[in-house]
């Protein structure tokens, strides 16, 4: 038994009793990003987020310690991703990258935006040519440190 | 020659008349995610935003008539990228990615947050306890077709 | 259970019932192209197409609801294909591509071929010389947006 | 000097001269498929054809001898292509790779659709909805040999 | 249950009956090539070859089923072969790979030898230094087509 | 300068004086598949053969020496193949290996077909269908040593 | 030019003069770890830091500027160094990686040592047995957010 | 049975239990780093060792057994780690293995710091900036011998 | 079942049964060499080899069966070894893989050190400043042929 | 200019000159391994048999100085070398590797044989039946340190 295999319980809970992650959110009392990060096995629980889990997925009590530990992290299978959903994001890396880079160090010299101290909000934008998806990334800025 | 030459030329007028890509943008007449891109070789300039690029940057006609020409695209050397600051934002694709999917498909159904139909907003935010890095992304959302 | 066990369970059961999908299809009530990448994994299915999957391939409950989901797509072991008749479509890409992409761009500029919006026909032509696979793409071209 | 140089001239003169696939194709008297491939280092020029090549990219003469040598082919500089418009056809391979190895299966029973005795045509599709781009492969059926 | 599961029973009933490849192929009416690649789940039964080997291999109705579809092919596991006798033949391609090549041009013009309309014989040669593999492989010349 | 550059020349000076393989075999006094492998950088020439290649392809007397070193051999760019007249040769081992390495191990038992005691002929077929390309690769069997 | 050119003008000269890291460190005014890092293409320097090794290792104006742009920082050529003291390290990570995660999780919680508010320092430890190379590694540890 | 068995329900029993690295240390008689990576599959146990592991995490004799075993050491799954607390050790290695390597052979001249006869030893480190972890690393130099 | 199963039964009856392969290797009557890389899974066993095999790891019929037959051979799961013992093997091939070409080619000319006609002997040689492993291998040179 | 160029150089010059590596290491006073090793960048040289290099190879002052900085190590262009006789000495590693980890680890427990504190020997040896490559490689035991 391990986290993978807790994960997959979660998902096939979903799956079957037809929740929904916003849902699933509201109980955890989180955002939905965290929230779904968190049920596909990329962060870890409190003791009271894993007890919510538990009940909503039917979880056994050794799943829910499973929950509390931190796991090793890595949702894709290959370096380059076969979703295409998820590659179009792993493209913007590819094509925006280094204009991510110029841009960021202009604006606050060497370093980089974390992605610990991070947050993300997805939302719908209605717009009369086809809905967009928008999301914000927010990331603390960390310098390079000299000594 | 080919366009990797033009943007290595850019890059080093850049570094050597000390430009700063917002005010690049402002001459180019785009914002400063796009001329960013479109200078490190990802985007394709329309007769007027060259001239002006070959002004700033001394280019040749030649060098000129290559920005018009649609690049192959892609900045990164290596599948993963090495650079700290990169590196960051393909472990959020990495971390995050099942989560983005999960979440964009409870809300719009099967299909994909478009690449092309795509735009990005990098601020900054000031924030006590350390500045942070604020990205906004914007994309189409396009449904699969059933056919 | 994941889509990947349904997707076997699918194969199998056609295996062992000798359908073949061109019937599939007709029953499904889509094209016979995009009838077997639902099946195999790729595509999403309607709660009616579900239903008639389950009855067809002899799923259970959960199998059906399983259909329902946006899957992670990708149907190859290896990046680079092994099986000769995929690898054949991997070597028009590499032999063509860059064909393909200035064809594209001289006609209609920097963009792509989107491959979500998009739809494919698979047609046997006669031909006294050897039979022909005639296979049409299409796919709407997304121009890349400046903003 | 090798057949990547000459291609390489060929690009440059025509950026420089602001030629056109579909122009240069009828000079050489080919399709414009066939012509930009040819161009791009992955066919070979009969006699004639490099001599109407020689002329409208001011070739050297035994930069003329290269174009009627058989080149080493693959136009790709990675495994997984890195341009958007060029991935999204590595992309159709990947999801969509195994439902024609199906199709064209239970069609015509064990073989492969030939790569070499293949063409290719590009067209546009005008659509009140965005046009799209209209692609006909076409590949004689290869049978499995038994002995 | 697919088509390697099959493979491995085919094995291991091979080993535990102690029978030879020259003596299957004798049984299935086929070369002891075709038939030993057959069985190695590389090539694709008649429902008459399939009956034979269902059993000589003890296979059940389904398992024989299977040799009867078109099977995803691509005998080895990694894309460099970790076999000695394997790995010689990669080897071979790899310092003569550019030799064939130039000597079947040479001979036949731009093209391929096919490796579907393709047979091979393995014998044995008496030589008094040491017995010798010799091996004929013989594959249709396809010329590339213009168009 | 090294043995790159040398076999780097000699191609040009083939192209540019328009020699075949098959008459400058003649020359050096060897068959023109080790002829064609030397010359592409594989073998080692003695001194009387590289002083006919020097004559040949207008070397240097440092160039000259360069062909009589041991070379490090190796003809192909990447792990897997892309041209497709190689590839086909690759397919072979890939979806042919396992069987090669049964029938040649249930003829001699534990052993390899050596790829150095080895030698490669290439002669055409003529066939109604279509003219077949014949090699034959012929091997000296080296069993595995117990000690 | 490129950083890149810089770094190997800085090594060259290095290798020229016979300088010491340790006193060129002392001339920037930073430790021994961070200057090797900056001088080998790693961090960005102030103006200052440039001016002083402009002069030390003979820099032309450009040079200088491109040691005050951030850098694309990675310095290995490989994802596995082949370097034998660089392996060594790799290995470290390779072997001790799950009981560093472990160690750093059970003491802080979920969360990274920062590899950005990061020092080091290599000292040399006289041991009779054999002297040893002591290096402390100091980063700061940031916790994941929930939001 | 194998040693990544014992180490999975080493882990498993350690989280069913609720147990911390330091305390299964102390019963072991060694420092936490060496005792979390022996309990992880990369150190070999003492027999005394092992019997402590065996009552503590509940091992059949057979389990304890492969404890005394030498092991396959490495606990990564990929070349590249994807866990962000581990991968910061590698950009540690990636940003600054260079710059080690210059340091450690200006002070000791050509040799590699040993990960054999090694130590680690990982403390927090109170700080009103926000807590760090520091980290020794001690190992032996190992000059390369000349003969 | 195959040979990978056996080999794990193998590895586990030596542990449980605490035997050793210096003892085996009497057994079995050839070097504790070639015994411990054929109870690995990489040689062939003689019907005597495998019914003393069978004895001492009880084994049932058809595992005795399975040491007859040739195995697919190579015992590492990555092409760059993660163990650190079996690395500093790889490391030497890395270090000093041209130089053993050199010194070779220039003792033999060109041709290769066979690694199937082979042996190895591995000793411990006591040493004062720490005890010492010498490994001889003696490999047959096999010349290329030229034709 | 690097280090590599050097080694070119070497190369380079030895060819012009034909001279040998026996006699190259009586001139410089070490062994011809560890000499050859040395003049393909492996190896640092002292300021004496820099001297003897400089004289021997013609280089310059600057090159000189070069061969007394500890290089960055590594022969082989790819992971899987693909030369024969250097392939030859990886599939010793890859089928022999485990092998030579049980048998050194009976011998001597957990820990490497160093490839730094080790020395190597080529011989001939006359054998009727063909001569034979003689290796012997020896390098010091180092056992894992427990703390």
């Amino acid at each position: 038994m391990d986290r993978t295999l807790v994960t997959g319980k979660i998902i096939a809970a979903k799956v079957r009793k037809g929740l929904h992650w916003r849902d699933i959110a509201v109980s955890i009392g989180q955002s939905k990003e965290w929230t779904t990060a968190a049920c596909l096995g990329q962060m870890t629980f409190t003791k009271a987020q894993a007890a919510v889990a538990q009940e909503l997925f039917e979880l056994t009590d050794e799943e829910c310690a499973w929950l509390q530990i931190v796991p090793y992290k890595g949702s894709l299978a290959t370096p380059v991703p076969t979703d295409p959903l998820i590659y179009r994001w792993y493209e913007i890396v590819s094509v925006y990258g280094t204009t991510i880079k110029e841009l960021i160090h202009e604006e606050f010299g060497d370093g980089i935006m974390s992605a610990i101290d991070f947050s993300m909000d997805i939302q719908r934008e209605a717009d009369p040519k086809g809905d967009r998806v928008n999301v914000v990334l927010s990331g603390k800025f960390l310098p390079y440190k000299t000594y």
